[in-house]
């Protein structure tokens, strides 16, 4: 069996019946992607993951990427040889604009390949999702000057890019940090100080190492507003333009992690030996936060891309092992016989709990993704606004809503697997242990929640998401039409409720200045918006299958398994949502009666 | 920081105050042992395990048990002296009856000695626990010179024992298993076949181990009907009794495991080497499934233990990180410093989250093994088999519920960590991947759901259900009696309801034959009547400490904190049981629906 195969079938569904990607591919720019023509795209980038990038997923995780005795980090066999072939196909340029050197795709289009990509080996993706992360930064913030020095070959994937903002006391808080960077009389700066969890901080797939690194300059302001964001390059260039003097940037250890094992999380030190490393100003002094927040949604979407990749690489596994072991006989079965444990109820509700979930995420992140397009290539300024709202609501969703599900999927995964899920060899234990960074890094999805409740519900008084909740009411309404979805009906209706109600709650906390009372109930609140959501995007599912059933057009088995999946969201796993609204609604009440030495031993 | 401190007042509280074990202590046999002698012995055994026992947690993780070239198995460092201390002060011993060498301390008191091991390093525990097993198989079924020959050196620990039921064909179906055992002249048999999955299968902690393995004998009725149980000793015994002569046990190899490193989980190969390894009858032919049965119960809850005991470390390791670990300031918090994490809400939150289910898995363990104890020694036949019942009913739901939220707890405590949650020498991924075996062995927790169902929801009619709820009601109305407990009641009544309600309906599918649409709500109704009973659990504890505050004695903060936790739990995590009705109450209608083809890619 194949260690991962590209869903393309799904994720076609997905794109053109839910997400209706056409409204993209008819935007300016875009008008060259036909429905076939990104289909193809798709096909053969899934051939990439799945041949050449999936077989490295295991190695990856035994051997790790390695703190060599010189300094340098070695990655596990046969990953710097893919890495070339990945930047030969062009991949790492598909969906950057034509204008950089990119492939032009959409945005929409990058998050399938993102998807596919973590799905093979999610510890290998990280390195060009930084990368993309730099380059946003420099589209959106650098000179002409650093643009024409840096974006072409982090466009091809030449060279990586990392982001340097956690240090030791600095972490959610990154206000916090203490790097410190000074300017010299020729308007470089130079950097000293140490950052930590470096994703791909060192390695030797890239020819040179583009740092994106927040400090903070003499006499700049406390806090978040005073940071600064600069260029750090591993290797500085010589007049030829050539990588070949060594930057004073340096790996002092790298972590060891409970998974992504051969992605090297480094410990760096900028400027140990001597004056400071080199580093060059992006934009103004005192600005770096505010650029690092244009990063910050396609970054978090990214990670939220993460939960449905392991999620579907953990149910491809669950499925193929539930279909080839035989284990006791499914009530109904032939007595002499065994059945395949995929017949048994319990793990059929297992599988389609994984799938339905899948599909949820799938539906939902590409949701977001196409808003992103719209926010950027809408026709109308109005229309950009609105959609940039939508992506500024679900992001946090999207990134902790699908995290926390990638590792209960994982863990799922696991399970159907009975004994053998325990044994790292089937690979279940391996997505089990990967999962667990998401909800961590890029915000953990605690402060995705605080961020939901404090700045996401109260955009435009509230409208944002009585807007959002108009529309996923819609969406219930045409659930009437058909009498098989009644009780899928009445379940999103009774979520949309719920999720109105605990809105109103938790704005009415926020207006009366009580955060505290609001921010107790942040996470079960993102995770009732999550679920409700989900059940939106699956009742479009659900109708979009009927109807290609209806029509006689498609591939019946695939579209009645839509529909088994959608119901199974509606009629079992949506119901949970309305049971959040007591804990959304509560307040501090219980939360601070313990002292929390009390709690101890 | 130490790696494990023994909660000795939770535990005491629950003993004393949910469970009361005075209706124990006052039986026949347990009456020289009052409350401060059996505080006494768990205050003792709590030092042990924490200063002796889980200084070793980490290092057996990382070391692991390994197999060496002569086919030995080697246990990490400190193990095989730690082991020794054990057997030295006789732990091992405490709760076998006096009869056999034993401690004859009360089983509710032993199951605390597992609770604090299992904290304290769950893969060493394993051996013991193992041990047990076959100890209770011994003195069940064994012959008294089965008991006089291995007995005293199994309660000393001074051997180990092993069970080794699972074959590559024979899993959760140990029907399927085909191990043989064929009977010599002599009253003996030769047994040839291979085991896989043996946990301390082979180790060099103690001069013997004794095997118990079920096979085939020539002619058996097919499934579990032609079962047999042996005994199969690594060394057989010389003339003077002395374990000297090499049986036919060989370790093939050990598991990779996602976690219990330190446990080694062999694959064993019986009669290799020729003739078949030599092994003596326990009981009758054919009835070894029977017995193995009888040590079902105590196994299971042993494993659920395994819940609720990385519960614990784990959220020691996240209470103690929370209170040290400044980062951002809390509201109301003074604008000159940054808080301890544990004064942000939303890390109260998980927090309260760990602490509310620890305690409510705590009582529920603990009620349960009561009920063995009553089982056992109370004075009328009647009573014993009352409480036989409810060991019965509550042993599934204590095995699976426990072992759910075990992995659960285990990612929230990894949760609070932030990035250092990632980072393997916190401790914290080692409980996450420990914990996930737990759901796994000892019967899936599927399985589990599947035999509450089947087997335990029809006992006596469903009269030993009605009963549990009638007493569960009872507890409700309790709460009545105190305004901030409205709430609580509130909700553990709807949840009662909702758990009479799905009995009722799976009751009517089994009635009807329709096992299937019974056995497809069969994990949400198991995950149900856990949430709901350790609702029960919560609002004896919230009535105790509110009792024993008003009346002005003992530790007013502890006694806050155990209010806090309960009413959390009833107010806030309660509520979702009833969430789960319409998944337990859908029967397969969208089950069977997806071929399982058209679910992949």
């Amino acid at each position: 069996m194949a260690d991962y195969i590209a869903p393309v079938a799904d994720i076609d569904f997905t794109l053109n019946q839910i997400v209706e990607l056409d409204d993209v591919s008819k935007l300016d720019g875009f008008q060259h992607l036909d429905q076939d023509t990104i289909r193809g795209l798709i096909s053969e980038a899934g051939r990439f993951y799945s041949e050449v990038i999936a077989p490295l997923n295991r190695v990856g995780d035994q051997q790790g990427s390695v703190l060599q005795p010189d300094g340098t980090v070695k990655t596990p066999d046969g990953f710097k040889e893919a890495y070339e072939k990945y930047v030969e196909a062009g991949w790492a340029a598909a969906h950057i604009p034509e204008t950089y050197g990119g492939g032009g795709l959409p945005y929409t289009v990058g998050i399938v390949f993102q998807e596919m990509f973590k799905s093979a080996n999610m510890a290998f993706s990280l390195c060009p999702l930084l990368t993309q992360a730099a380059i946003e930064a420099l589209i959106a913030h650098g000179s002409d000057e650093q643009r024409d020095t840096y974006l072409g070959k982090l466009v091809t994937g030449e060279w990586t890019g990392t982001m340097c903002l956690t240090e030791p006391e600095a972490g959610s808080d990154v206000g916090a940090l203490r790097t410190k960077a000074v300017r010299q009389p020729d308007g470089t700066y130079r950097l000293t100080g140490t950052k930590i969890f470096i994703t791909w901080g060192e390695h030797d797939m890239a020819e040179n190492i583009i740092h994106l690194v927040l400090a903070r300059t003499p006499g700049s302001a406390p806090g978040t507003k005073g940071i600064s964001m600069f260029i750090v390059p591993k290797y500085l260039l010589d007049d030829d333009g050539n990588p070949t003097i060594r930057n004073d940037v340096n790996v002092v250890s790298l972590e060891h992690k409970l998974g992504i094992h051969a992605s090297p999380t480094c410990v760096l030190s900028f400027g140990d030996g001597g004056d400071g490393a080199v580093g060059y100003l992006i934009g103004e002094e005192q600005r770096g936060m505010r650029y690092m927040f244009t990063m910050m949604n396609t970054a978090r979407l990214g990670v939220g891309i993460e939960g449905l990749a392991i999620s579907e690489a953990s149910f491809q596994k669950a499925l193929a092992y539930a279909q080839e072991r035989r284990q006791g006989r499914a009530i109904g079965a032939p007595v002499t016989e065994t059945s395949p444990i995929v017949e048994h109820p319990d793990v059929r509700r297992m599988l389609l709990t994984m799938k339905a979930y899948i599909e949820a995420m799938r539906g939902l992140l590409y949701t977001t993704a196409k808003e992103v397009d719209l926010s950027r290539h809408a026709d109308t300024e109005d229309e950009r606004t609105r959609a940039g709202e939508i992506v500024a609501l679900l992001t946090p969703v999207a990134k902790a809503w699908c995290t926390d599900r990638g590792v209960e999927m994982a863990s799922l995964g696991i399970q159907i697997h009975g004994g053998m899920g325990y044994i790292e060899e089937t690979g279940a234990p391996q997505h089990f242990r990967d999962s667990r960074i998401a909800p961590i890094y890029e915000g953990t999805n605690g402060i995705q929640a605080i961020d939901l409740v404090l700045r996401k519900l109260p955009m435009r008084d509230g409208e944002v998401v009585k807007e959002l909740f108009a529309e996923i009411g819609r969406t219930a309404a045409e659930l009437e039409a058909h009498d098989d979805f009644a009780r899928f009906r009445t379940e999103l209706s009774a979520g949309l409720q719920a999720l109105a109600e605990a809105s109103e709650w938790l704005g009415r906390r926020l207006e009366a200045g009580e955060y505290n009372e609001a921010l107790a109930g942040a996470t079960p609140y993102l995770e009732m918006f999550g679920t409700v959501t989900g059940g939106w995007i699956m009742a479009k599912s659900a109708l979009a299958a009927r109807q290609l059933l209806d029509a006689g057009g498609g591939d019946d088995a695939f579209l009645r398994a839509k529909l088994a999946t959608a119901r199974f969201y509606g009629e079992q796993l949506l119901p949970k949502a309305t049971a959040l609204l007591p804990a959304i609604t509560a307040g501090t009440s219980t939360l601070y009666q313990a002292d929390p030495a009390a709690l101890g031993p």
